[in-house]
């Protein structure tokens, strides 16, 4: 998995039927240190995830291994909201500290 | 899933007989300001995409999960014609205003 | 799918016993302009495939998705030969055309 | 697989439910030198991995085939703590020798 | 697949129990020059290869597909020794040549 932040959300009406009543989020790609990447990707959320909370995302197969996406065209799903994480002992993010 | 907008087409009469009747789209991957990158992908359409639609795509064994590709040797499918985008509460893309 | 051309090939007779009679050939990736990138890719070859055709091939469990290369320790497939594509338009690539 | 350092966890008590139990760490990918890399995955700990132990993950569907991460969105799991690791002859790591 | 040589190997006493027996191969990835890349994989052997032996391994759910990696956490497998490969009509590397 890699740590994502929820920066927008993509409106298709013309797709896949499997996924008409899915929410595509747009979440960029964040690093160990917290800092953005250069990198997205679009993911369903199955774990209600609001704008801007940090987020885990998995990929390819692992993706449909939730009850929302399953068996579905579907490569990425955030299925965690990260409260906090450490690096090296130091506490990187805090959910409750942010704006 | 990630961003790409419909730049051509591949012709190939030779192909895998699973694939016969599939047209395969050459894609351009846009980045979520909607900028193209330098990269690109050959995709089955499983959702009528014209040309110079912006989509979405899925890759690996997530695009055989549409009633088209399902077992067959296709690792990216279009399954969804974006309408539009936003990033940090501002529109980046809109369908009906293009061209 | 990705575009490549057939360079070369590669010769393993000690190998997984369920690839004993697979030809493995050598494809170099092309961009969609039709330039070679320095990147290639070994893959069986599941369409009779020659020396410097232009090719498609399809990665990952897809790529075990052909009557060849189904359950065998194989990630890379070529399953078309490119008759022509084209880009914005533009004929990029004709088979034909070629020397 | 590649090598990684275990630098730091990840909380998260909003997650998909079939991982509510499970520890997400935070690796560092290292080099075969033994250099870290400016890359990093969050895996499941499927063998009791300690902070700054050098591990080995799986990614993709392979990383759901351990009786921990079976069925679930999970797509990088710790299989393995490296106990030493030789290259061209030369010992790179012997864990004992550490700190 | 890509091509590579054995440059090492890891011991791991703590892993999955499914991996128990099998060895972990440090593989040092070749372009299709034969020249090193600064990339690397561990991998499981399925074909006996040894150290300094060029080989090629499939990654992904494609590396599960031996008899040796069937249902295990493994991204990444040796599935041929290579003898020999030519590109562009002429040969790079033959086995029986080397030192």
């Amino acid at each position: 998995m890699l740590i994502g932040k929820v920066v927008g959300s993509v409106v298709a009406t013309r797709k896949d039927e499997a996924l008409t009543s899915h929410k595509l989020l747009l979440v960029q790609v964040h690093d160990q240190l917290g800092a953005a990447r250069d990198q997205y990707v679009v993911a369903v959320d199955s774990v209600g995830a609001g704008h801007e909370d940090m987020i885990l995302y998995a990929t390819g197969s692992s993706a449909r291994q939730t009850s929302l996406t399953k068996d579905k065209p579907c490569d990425a799903v955030i299925m965690a909201v990260i409260d906090s994480w450490d690096l090296g002992g130091e506490n990187v993010y805090e959910k409750w500290n942010e704006g």
